[in-house]
């Protein structure tokens, strides 16, 4: 089976250096991926197009420089972005076309695939190849999720998938969300995996195996705190299990090397905060203001994570962390 | 099912510091495990009793003085230690006893587990807890291992496993090989694995789902190279799975994270090179003389890797390593 790999280092990687990537180090590692036979590379602020802000972190270059430099340096790699509408618009995505852009993929969370609808459209119109995924998969069945895709696929999604954005999925899991979404829908199935319970190339493969083509990650796992899949671990791992990456390895551990050296302060590591939000299945991104929050008040942060993940908080919802805070300290006293 | 922690990271572990923790260390380390409901904590040398010397490194602390300051540390935990005959005597065995050590592990390459008789035998004689593992255990078929693992329980042995010392070993691999030991032997089952695929996490539990019960670990995954199974990580996905680790989760979160402050000088990392050497299933510790001789003779170290897994080399084996660098370099003049 062949599997398409796409490698987010140079947009949910972002999420490790807070978006700051330079034109060096964006040209560098695109033009050292371009040579390995990898099939997208994705681009953009960690969040996404048009994502470059105050709340979440401005990029240190805008769509526009990222998008020139990386369709600059890629020949045989396809360049892929990622928008989340309303972080994103569609004046972001005709942006990205007149760049060049390969692949779009729509990102919503797992239980509103209709917010994808009008972008998807969109692009479609317009013949562009449009993908889309579910984020925070833990939080939705199998069966939800597998309708959902259904849904995308309405749109015209060409291939969907889903996100483990919490890092919380175990195997057994993955297989059961990709065999359901196999089961609904005819498009190619997309995983991205995340590292908090150590699960990422497990999971990947547990993904491949339930008939997933499309399989995201990063050089040495780079992106926030436990990081994403490590892809120069997952693409031998999957060779040997006779899935077909089209890779070549040598060329693929050069170019993570290279992002070792040039793109990374400090490789990823799953901490223990990194392992409670996998645990609690909350976005990692709730980290920084947690442990602000927790710390003022003399509440333990792990147990912040645990009542947030009870509350099944989303991205947007950071506010629910003051409340919680304070709560926990109530309980306390 | 219950499952029972084996916590390595003041043995096995040593590899990522040359062997150089300090009684401080050991003491510290030793004293937040005690608290957390791990079952046995490993001290000594990284190659175990007696194996302190020029060729593999000289520790900072004799047997001696190690077995000591853990020994005091422990009240709740039991102290184990490790050896591998040849590299220790019955002298180290006799001296460990002397320290109130209460189990003894005897480590033999996967197919020789006939030089464990004689140490088996004696620490059984003594009354002393005796277990017997199998080293670079991808070198052998289910069935070999399950063969060497009744011999081992023949000699006594109360608990025998195997070791994925070149962290080569997939999911798969792990199941088919604790499965084939679970229905030849009857004594406990012991897992230890290795991260240089990213599966160390995913094969121990594989392991504990075919029937392991005894599961190896170090917190933050401390090890030479890619490093151990994450034992922090481990539990709460062992618990979630519905086994029992009786461990505290928040306590060892803490002790991990002191190891991670005041053992180690960089966390575990997947590099090429650990990569590699773990589809070659090349211990290692091969690594630095690779990469010594691979340069000098202008060879790539990738090569030598495979090259030498080909021809399954075992540890003391390192003169091999000029050999196929210099034969590598006539085939590529």
């Amino acid at each position: 089976m062949a599997i398409l790999i796409n490698d987010s280092t140079l947009r949910d990687g972002q999420h490790a250096v807070k978006h700051q990537l330079t034109a060096a180090q964006l040209r560098d590692y695109a033009t050292a991926v371009d040579q390995t036979g990898v099939s997208i590379v994705e681009v953009g602020h960690g969040n996404g197009l048009g994502a470059s802000s105050y709340q979440v972190g401005r990029a240190a270059l805008s769509d526009d420089e990222m998008l020139a430099i990386v369709r600059e340096a890629l020949v045989n790699t396809r360049m892929g972005v990622f928008m989340l509408p309303g972080w994103g618009t569609i004046a972001d995505l005709s942006k990205a076309l007149a760049h060049g852009t390969d692949v779009v993929r729509i990102g919503t969370h797992c239980t509103e695939a209709t917010l994808a609808e009008r972008h998807v459209g969109w692009l479609r119109e317009r013949g562009a190849q449009a993908h889309a995924v579910l984020m925070m998969s833990h939080m939705a069945t199998p069966m939800e999720l597998a309708t959902q895709a259904e849904q995308l696929v309405g749109y015209g999604a060409q291939a969907v998938g889903i996100m483990d954005s919490a890092g919380s999925l175990l195997p057994q899991d993955v297989t059961a969300r990709i065999t359901a979404m196999r089961m609904q829908v005819d498009v190619p199935l997309i995983f991205h995996g995340h590292n908090n319970l150590g699960m990422a190339v497990a999971n990947s493969v547990a993904a491949a195996q339930a008939g997933a083509t499309i399989i995201d990650g990063c050089a040495r796992g780079f992106g926030a705190g436990a990081g994403n899949t490590q892809l120069e671990v997952l693409v031998p791992v999957l060779e040997r299990l006779a899935f077909k990456t089209g890779i070549d390895l040598y060329r693929f551990l050069d170019a993570a090397e290279l992002a070792a050296r040039e793109l990374m302060v400090t490789p990823p590591m799953i901490d223990s905060l990194g392992i409670v939000s996998g645990l609690a299945g909350v976005f990692s991104g709730f980290k920084n203001p947690v442990i602000n929050h927790a710390g003022t008040a003399g509440v333990d942060p792990r147990d912040v994570f645990f009542e947030l993940g009870k509350r099944q908080v989303v991205a947007g919802q950071e506010d629910l962390i003051v409340e919680v805070v304070a709560e926990l300290k109530r309980v306390a006293l």
